[in-house]
């Protein structure tokens, strides 16, 4: 039997958690989960509440109802899932494989409720991997005039795979706003560098050149404002004099790897919310 | 105004959030932070609920009568703590300053809400570095003999003071079972490894003997069971073959320090819960 | 041109590091790093140095050299290698396959100056898996009967195939001494946990229950006693009470691949010393 | 017996390890630690070395023609310093005391072979608590229209003292390019962020609003730039939503002792060496 996974956040009022327990406790549900965070400089209130319906319920219906009642009587904004939802998952790369490897591993194992839909790339050298996991692999041979053109054939096939999320694994290529408008999912990126430090192109190349002690990686929801998005998660590996820029690169994949994933599960399990471009993850 | 914190535990049965949530905002108090936890193992219900009460509500009553009905009504057992209540530490040292300076500056600083009410030695060495922070010091000339003797005296001027928190900061003696059935209160101990690696006597030297490459420090409710009580809270740091004993003993210093502030922390704010010789730390 | 390591340990005694700096400098050898320590207690001198012959120069002649001159003028244990030798993996496998993922595409991906030259398993569930990275693969039908005679026929597939590194990567059976005897390579093995913590079977079972608050793995090299071998690195994450033993032992395959890629990367470039049960690791 | 301490950085040349440990070797000189490092990008040679003299020398002696040696023979910049030198640190401090405590508990405690020669400050609340150490203190009125004379005031004091190394200890004040011409010893300050990221102003802040997932503190050599002088040492700690700006402000204090601290160690431990704006660190 599936739970139902509800985020709901808003303007703070009194007796939220009060109204929420009792409307699913009425309907026999079990509370499996509960976490709740109160940003006391801005008055809002948020919420992750997981539950299991009471036997031979409708589980979609009773989301319904939830959400509705939380938007109408509480005044929240509320996302529903059901925690067995298989999320489709497209993914963008160009030639760097290492990120591609480490989720379409965690996939295939069965760690993540979820399925590869689609994988796109704008060069065409791992195609014969990609197709070694069964996914659906396009090449686009984009360039510098043809991006618009292309961008609207990509939005294209995400939307006819159905895509719910969209991850951009050490994808060399920055998204347009109008992408981002269009596309109808969120995007996670990884950045090779612990933002906002080292924005931009080659952060491992200005990590060396600043000499810092320790180099990191950021996921974050991608935006209009390049590696400017809501972090989902960070992470940090200690360096020293004795790296260059190769061993920064290698040391950073693994890092990359970590940090990417733990984010995508973190989305996948539905424990993400945005407010004011920054996440609340409960975790 | 000073909140009220609860902490509860149970076994698990449908509609506690329900009830405690509502019980709260029926009197007009609100929930500042709650945290819970299900053991789907044991079946067990663990709950951190802090709230403000309405105005003019007497809040000592109003923490009584919570705790009668979580009892009564929910089966829990529960204790009750109030924001502003300032914790009495008893600390009890050897030879060793750094873990005692450490907690010294903190309650002196305010980052805690607690004072120290009596600090016991079995050594004189430090008398001098207690008084210049105005803490009562005693001085108990503990041998194999007179240990019996020693500990009744000692549990007497622990109760005299009042002390609502013992804490061992690096006290180089074992405490006997008699010591905490009579003491009245929770004692805390740092052992300078990561338990259950390395418990009883001279860690480091067998941390540099197997050559492990990370060590750690462990903080841990004290019970008859040497250094295997319930863990609070443990950190490692990374060390390496050139790192000698002393090294070691050097580096565990400030990870010492750390951890055991941190567990002393965590039980100051009413966040640990003890529940089969393991807790539940709601942080 | 391929630079000449040199891995050395044996009683300190004055002007070793004068004359292995002498010797490669009147041979136009230009050191790229060298890297030593000096354990005071045991009076023992370990060195690491890596150096390019100058042109025209046979390099094996000279590494022969070189470890002539160290054996026999300074006393020391020599081992010589060259920064170009490709190494000959073997793996030995169970049914867990994310370890082995790790290794192969981390080989695969040219991280490494290896090759993975054979895979042994005790079950046939990852067949199709090895064979898809193109790596030679048997299956062992082992059981408490035929351990003796199994044993045989391994290793006489680990010599065949000219094995210079066996590593199990989360091999679930127990080596024999005899195996470690006659096998004629080294071994690593990731273990689990943050040894010595959790020796033995179930280690994240055994963390779960004695509520630690970090999880860790431990690659060592294997040795007759049972988890017991020196200790080529350890890492360790953080956990809660939330984590029951299936969260532990998720969280922990990530842990492990890390420190087994670590370790093996280690030995591969020729930055491990063994001496008395422990490591001296030059990274 | 007092050994002798060698840092020395220039232009590659072969036989530079052979010449430095063959002349210690020929006068009788045991090395205690080596290291050493090659930037192939820069053809830059680094290298630290310790060794104890023959019995009876003169170890100021052998040290000065030591110097002489390695800057004429090998072109190689020289600082050499002894192992039972005593340096005189000064320490600039305004409100907060956490840092200075725990330099001050570290000095007092002989953690590290020196004294604390001056404190001086922008504020007065300290004076009782730096008088309690018997360190001399000094208040200085500093606005910003008597910088330039107090200032002048500051490096008098400073100079009479015979300060090796100026410790910024969260000294809320920028120090002029004049200061840093004049002071005649190295400073170190502690930057509550990981730098290059929020540099500047109330870096505390700006984490939180920028949502990162780590904060961090840096330790680094005072330049013109400010918070953009050669970095010592880094650490971060994990912070989430739940933690405010007075929680950053709180879990900051503990990383910027420690992270100040091992800066300092280092530096005393000469172990520092700086190039092209970063640093070499042999620890």
């Amino acid at each position: 039997m599936s739970s139902i996974i509800a985020l709901l956040y808003g303007a703070d009022r009194p007796g939220i958690v009060a109204r929420v327990s009792t409307w699913i406790h009425e309907r026999g549900g079990n509370v499996l989960h509960a976490d709740q965070h109160l940003d006391r400089q801005e008055n809002v209130f948020f919420q992750r509440v997981e539950w299991e319906c009471a036997p031979r319920t409708n589980s979609i219906q009773e989301g319904e109802d939830f959400q509705k009642m939380a938007e109408t009587d509480l005044f929240m904004s509320v996302q529903i899932s059901h925690q067995n939802d298989i999320a489709r998952i497209g993914v963008m790369i160009s030639k760097a494989d290492h990120c591609f490897h480490d989720l379409a591993l965690r996939v295939k194992s069965g760690e993540w409720n979820a399925e590869v839909s689609c994988v796109l790339s704008n060069h065409t050298n791992l195609e014969k991997t990609v197709s070694s996991y069964n996914f659906p692999f396009k090449h686009y041979n984009l360039t510098s005039e043809n991006k618009h053109f292309i961008e609207k054939e990509q939005i294209e096939w995400i939307k006819d795979q159905g895509v719910d999320l969209l991850v951009l694994a050490r994808y060399m290529q920055i998204i347009s706003a109008d992408f981002l408008d269009q596309v109808g999912c969120p995007v996670i990126n990884i950045h090779h560098s612990f933002l906002p430090s080292f924005a931009g192109a080659k952060p491992y190349h200005q990590a060396y050149k600043r000499g810092v002690k320790l180099i990191g990686a950021t996921a974050h929801y991608v935006t209009e404002d390049l590696d400017g998005g809501p972090i989902i998660g960070q992470d940090v590996t200690r360096v020293s004099h004795r790296h260059g820029p190769a061993e920064l690169i290698e040391k950073g994949r693994d890092l990359e790897k970590l940090v990417l994933s733990t984010a995508v599960r973190r989305h996948l399990q539905n424990r993400v919310l945005v407010y004011q471009n920054k996440t609340v993850v409960f975790d």
